[in-house]
């Protein structure tokens, strides 16, 4: 297969969306429930704190795909994301939006941030994106950032989903998804062409394809680890519990 | 907790046995089904096709282990757990063993070690447990070995169960179960020793504790991501679907 001519950018680009279509996880059960109401509130909590772990790691990935990057100019543009994310001061940025999200759902900041509570799933899935874009070409590293074609609408469905079946969230605490879209955009435009010009053999293309198929995992990874534990409430043992939910006896009887 | 003063030997023993009464993976409803007679062919072909890649993964991960530990004898010591599971020749090995049983469920071998169809969860915790053993600690890294302090009771629950309620099992393709207890316990005593005497303040005691919790953690999640895809059925896109399952529509509804 990599002997083949290469697609053309409208080819690419096809194969591109198709992936989406077939493997963003806005087609996963979890978001389907939590966008159509069906969630519980324990249910947004664990989505919430789990979520956060990954948005407090993007920073840290787009910093290692910038230890990448060998142009200037991409390195600028790249650096755009750093700061939507941390921000220019205290308070600002889309990490920050999301512990007001966690604020609202009652967990203390210092619990959030330590990350103490998160799932395995979670963990080892959002670590295997930054371990991507440490080990794999600059090629791949930048294509694993292409599901942002795709989550100006899932962030569409979820706002006003979450709006309109849950009284316990508002407009201001999903406040990072009202400001995200416009930067999706902009990034996954810059990201597209990026990937587009540079992958010139048909190998390359197909490292792009599995790139974004490799980022569609670490998303759907995360959404299979919340299901389990807190939809069907088989959490793996030492993860945070709804105060809702029966203590564990000391020892589980082996 | 940090600044208390160090358990002795004998209670950060029992420290680490109560970690393993509660987290380990026999305990996982995915493992009380497979060892009772509950699991399908096909889910017993899965938990082999995955778990393939987690035993081809451990004479890297001991590889890696290796490349950590400063003294010869301790190194001497290690390396007979790559021999182990790599052998001496050809057709020799742990991870040989592991294809025999893939074989005998109908798998091509090239199909298994490239790892095409595997779970993301079960990458993704493979790789995590390897990337600990790079990243952390010397003695974090020998302590993530320590599940094998309760390996011997579940291959024993598992050859058992197996052999008595699932005809397509023989004795034959489960004798890479057959040979582990001994090496399992002589390298769990060895390991053991090596954290018990270099884990001399109370902190490094809880990075070891903390270490074999890591390592429950990578075991349970692959049972996690085999639980959604071949019991519930909902597996995520991409991954090995039973010829027994309905074709997927070339193009899933956004």
């Amino acid at each position: 297969m990599s002997e083949d001519a290469p697609l053309s950018a409208a080819e690419l680009e096809a194969r591109l969306r198709r992936t989406g279509a077939e493997r963003y996880h806005n087609l996963h059960r979890f978001h389907r429930r939590l966008h159509s109401g069906g969630s519980s509130y324990e249910e947004v909590q664990a989505w919430a704190l789990n979520r956060y772990y990954y948005q407090s790691m993007i920073p840290i990935k787009d910093a290692t795909v910038l230890t990448r990057l060998s142009s200037t100019e991409d390195r600028r543009e790249w650096r755009k994301r750093i700061e939507d994310h941390d921000g220019v001061a205290a308070g600002d940025g889309g990490v920050e939006r999301w512990l007001r999200l966690t604020d609202s759902l009652g967990f203390p900041r210092d619990y959030v941030r330590a990350a103490e509570g998160i799932l395995p799933a979670t963990r080892f899935a959002v670590d295997a994106y930054v371990e991507f874009c440490r080990t794999r070409t600059p090629l791949e590293a930048v294509a694993s950032s292409l599901t942002e074609l795709f989550s100006p609408t899932v962030i569409g469905e979820r706002v006003s989903g979450m709006l309109a079946h849950y009284d316990f969230v508002s407009r201001e605490t999903l406040a990072y998804f009202a400001q995200r879209p416009p930067q999706a955009r902009r990034d996954a435009e810059w990201a597209l062409a990026f990937c587009l010009a540079n992958a010139r053999t048909r190998a390359q293309q197909e490292l792009v394809v599995r790139a974004l198929e490799f980022k569609c995992a670490v998303l759907w990874t995360q959404l299979d680890g919340l299901w389990a534990a807190y939809v069907e409430r088989e959490p793996p043992p030492g993860v945070w519990r709804p105060a809702s939910w029966p203590e564990l006896p000391r020892e589980a009887a082996a």
